[in-house]
């Protein structure tokens, strides 16, 4: 680009525009998720590379197929759209969460959000298409949910399920607004605004889609149980 | 003004900015409500006056009471902010509106509606503090709410309460969001998105705070059935 | 995904992300309406299979042509973008709708609602292209609309159709905005908004190009009519 | 302020936050409107005192009822919130506007427009609460409108109106949203987007409730008129 | 769609969608103009169809290349995406239209307006890429500008063009916002709102994008001229 | 209101319109909060009265000062604008909250979220005013927040300083946005939006100015440490 | 409030909501502004108390009189709602600004943004009321402003100025919108967007009204200037 | 386009629509730099062939490939999105700035304020990816920034890093919010409102992506530096 750089020229040729926080796992407990989507196919690839030299599991969420198609070494769930690369496999840790979704349509972020959860080494038990339009499908699996330590709570439209999860249960609920919708549900607005809304007390809330954020909240909270033995 | 006015002289000065729709009943079966916010105090009061003159019966919606104070001969409701007055009983019409809201602080739009229903010669039973965070206040009395013929749903914050009924009803349901609440809920913006988006089938929504309007809904729809005998 | 499930092995491979709501029908009278347009065609592959299994009649809503063309069995309406699969003739039911429309460019919104009217077993009356700019166009047509029961009103830009309609009809009036128009209309909120906030009593709103929720708001309130004989 | 100022020094305490257009007259052949809601009492009184130093005739508007209080000489309508002051009557010019309202809530920014086409030496005819939802009221003042020369529009909620207008007359047609009602109508935007995006076809518009503006574009409008003999 | 109609079958199954307005010209004195971007290619084709039929001139705006390209006859100035068929040549009409853009990215719009300024056969003077950031461009033009009749101002990004426009000429002034510009300006509600809230007195404005629009106000803008000799 | 009820008539005069959740706390483990803001002073007056008879603790949240000065019994923070009443001291519960301001002006916000934790019977280390304009005061209380068990930190303006708390805590963090700030900020909306797109993984978002939502969800999370001794 | 603090006592029980910034001045190179808007008169004394003891001048940025009138030994400007005290007056630093505004309404900010620049020290020359509508007004003042080292631009409604100035100087210019207008120019959106979308090349932008800011921006950029002998 | 054009006839046929400020170097001290987006191939080529012909270098912005590819004679950035012909090297100007980003996926906005440095004569070293979420990767840094004569911040998602940098930085910092992220962070308002709403005292703000107006205003403020020798 023509002006003066001062990396080490041959750094700055290679990856001047990268600093993976490889410390994160020491600092947080877990490590930096990639967020894949406003990368370009060549700075995947050499933060995938960088990874691999040191050992580091890596998951690349939001990343499209045909840049997927271009990394090695990984795993791609399409419709998660999440590129997995583990070394080892992750440190079975103590504690199960529930993610529960109003929807057929919010799979992909059902599945980006369990995808997360086991690559943080998370149990998931998953319950999906149980929105509150008949809400005898939510019911009929409550002992379920309120079996586990933490619930995510996916939902487009307007989002009520989160409500009335929150009501009936007393764990920690992790709300993830989803952009499943159309007119005024378009881009998820309509389920975010509810969520923050919502009547039923001390439900916490991500930004629309991020199941990724979801699974990493959960991996905070659950850092409070005693360890597995 | 200071400009001329076609309208007759003693006209102008006294209502020219008045035309009172009285062919109203006649031509949709309810009469003209007054709507009381932006009207100055003079202008109610030559309202009220030339309805008194026709014989007619009038309902003001959100009166200021500083405003409704200065109006002589009929009934203010502070709660609900109507002011009604009414030569002769309207005539008792079939049918029964259950009038269902999620919180205590809904209140003055359930009185807005139900008055406007009692304007209207209907029926209405009323529901209140039954919202979605506990949902087994709303299932209590899910029988009683089968047995009317149109439901009305009143909520602020997210108002879930919608989609849960709709979803449980077979009547036509109405949701009527209201500005209870603050932040993303403030102005019942979060509520109308909601209401708007739901899962359930064949809701139908009104502006923010509009019980006047659920209540003429409403009627429009109670107008199929056979006429009480 | 890695993670445990507790639904049996066979069904969450299958259809784990499925809860058809099959008691729909007897709980509300109609069945439940399949939202297209977020799912993916491996989902509407196994909806519609789960559907013919337990001879149920079925229509997808927002569904894209490449998607259709996946699907066995049933019929496609590439501008209403509805597919129909119908087990058995639906009921023919008690009284009728008329379906208005502002121009000819709200054509596949009006084609949904009189799809899924006919879907439900109801009868409708389609007329099109009769907005406020050449107010004659609905005058002359105001005679039709009156002789029905329920009136749904299709409309984008401005949506000055339904103040008008729900001004001259003492029938229920739906609105239904569609996004059709540029600039302030683009993605309907101006017709939405001046729907909602129409000067004429009682006007019902539904969610933006919602021709399928009208329908079913229609059909909820074409219940109070006495059964046909 | 404690700095510098290049003005001279009397000028600078006396009105160096003042510059008042007086060229304007011979440029644009009206004169400046002077905006009051934002400017203090102070600066208010020191505007009068500059035109009547040089004999010009002033409007104020948006003036608050407490600052009017404190100006002497001129005329406050406390309606439209207007002070005017005339040194001199103005010219009598040709043609005449037509402001016709949709409610009598928008009485004020009628007054605005009107009492602004007045001091501008316009002739208007105003026609108030003629809105769409009872369309006999507009249609029965139909041929008074059409003898006007341009048409002001003045009308909140859903701004419907505008639209019917449009398609009747063959007049320039300007309008004016104001920001009469509540929920999604409140502050005007409902009946500014409903306008901007009429499906009639050559509507001008001007901001909410901007009446003085709509009385400067007529006067711009009818300047194209052979002068009044 | 599987229900009645009421139309006659054979129209019905033609163009039940249609109403061109044929009447516009004798009420409004200029011809209804198609709106494309929504319309179907089949409805368009039937609408030149039907207009052919009656030797009546059509202009389709906002009209794809792809549609275009099926229909037969016109033609087509893919820059400006209108569609013109003239079956008999427009009157002349008397005055003159001068439309002045801000940038060169503003041509399609620009063209829209100058292409239906010339359907309904008036005179334009265009003058493009005079925006305020290098302000001697326009003020170079000014007497050119002042010559003309009525003044048409095509603006994006801020559009602080048109305030500085309606500053220095007594004629209407005609703003129209474009959605040229990226970030804030995106979409065009930047220069709509500063047009808006101009500081220059009587401007009056478009929807975003609506050269057409502006052509057609102009036009009845231009009908207080006395006739063309 | 004139309307039948089916409540008993007593009932039905005193508390038709409350419907407390007495069973909360058996079926999530705390008492419900009433929600003072939109709730008339009459209204309170009756929960507090049914809270005492049956010997319930209750706070209520944005509680206006003239309400409190109503109430009979409790404690009132004109900060916080809590009012609170123990008819029992709270539970101790084990785990440790902190509590972390931006800035001064945020005070009622954290005073509302200590208030609660207090009577929710959880231990709160409170550190206020170490926003990221200064980021060495927050560095130098990082060992103290370090020990905690749950953070909530309060922001206004855009917020930063829940980004730099989640990157530097492994625990989780909730984030509540004020409307503290004018401009963008006005609201909260800039910080909700910063807080809810944080480039920092897992944080968890509450509506604006929720102080008592974070305390709620502090208290669910704190449900997974084992029992105090 | 009931929970432990880990400051010592006494701190706590005066300052703990407090961390004024005193190491700013040897940091930037300007010591911390402190914003009163939302902070309490008490909070406000007990800064006022900390900053007199440490001999640090203050300013008090949107100070509310009644506030102003509880704080001792300063200055209060009530239209530029800044309140100053001074412990020694401050260093006359190089460079020179000019703050220009578009209207007589913007007085406040002019205020706010002159006195923050007296207080850092730097000279100002302010020009009001040459707003584009009468563009003569600028450009006969521009000499004075082509001499000065960096340019402040203050406007409320569209904020055109900003654009026209930026075109015109080739010094840094800072734009700052003000809430002055109504309609689409209320609370300084309609200005804020202009600015940031100005075609004029290089302008940079702070919040709507913060005249401080753009005072400290101007104090960053000056300090590029070679000190003053 | 079938209308009358008052320029000479061969220069209406080539380049009617431009208007190019050539003077602008002479007046401002740098050239006119073009932006590519919504300018047609067409349009960009006779833009390039005027500045060839009067030997002015030139840059087009946001320029897309297709349309670079059509370019003669100059470089493309394929990242950037910039292309650039150089008559003649660039003058080398005094003074330094850093371009600090906080993520990789903002690489393209940074490429384009880089180049546009370069185009204009700037020295830059650009620190790439050291958002907050692990702030030591910005301290590391911090001594090469400080030795920098100016900053631009160049972030999406909530925009953070701007608020630290300017509580750090002496000098003035340039904030450029892009649209990297996804939810509330989608097209780039979140940072935007966070950079603006910044409790940094003098942050300075650009319209989202605005990496060439970046390098101008760094461009305008190093003018302040005293001539390289």
């Amino acid at each position: 680009m023509g002006t003066e750089s001062t990396s080490p020229p041959h750094e700055a040729a290679a990856d001047a525009d990268l600093h993976i926080d490889f410390s994160r796992g020491q600092r947080l407990g877990f490590p930096e998720i990639i967020y894949g989507e406003h990368k370009s196919a060549d700075q995947l690839q050499r933060i995938v590379r960088q990874c691999a030299e040191k050992q580091h599991n890596v998951l690349i969420s939001r990343c499209q197929p045909e840049k997927a198609a271009l990394l090695t070494g990984g795993t791609y769930d399409p419709l998660a759209r999440t590129w997995v690369n583990e070394c080892a496999p992750p440190p079975l840790l103590p504690g199960k969460g529930a993610v529960v979704s109003a929807g057929t349509s919010d799979a992909p972020v059902v599945g980006e959000c369990v995808n997360t959860l086991a690559f943080l080494g998370l149990e998931a038990l998953s319950i999906q298409d149980v929105g509150v339009a008949a809400i005898h499908r939510l019911l009929s699996r409550l002992d379920e949910i309120l079996a586990c330590d933490v619930v995510v709570c996916v939902a487009g439209f307007e989002g009520a399920l989160a409500s009335v999860l929150a009501g009936q249960c007393p764990q920690p609920v992790i709300a993830v607004p989803t952009g499943v919708g159309y007119g005024v549900a378009k881009d998820g607005y309509a389920a975010l605004h509810g969520m923050l809304a919502s009547c039923a007390n001390g439900l916490m809330v991500m930004n629309i889609d991020n199941g990724v954020g979801a699974a990493l909240a959960a991996r905070r909270i659950l850092r409070l149980l005693p360890p597995r033995h």
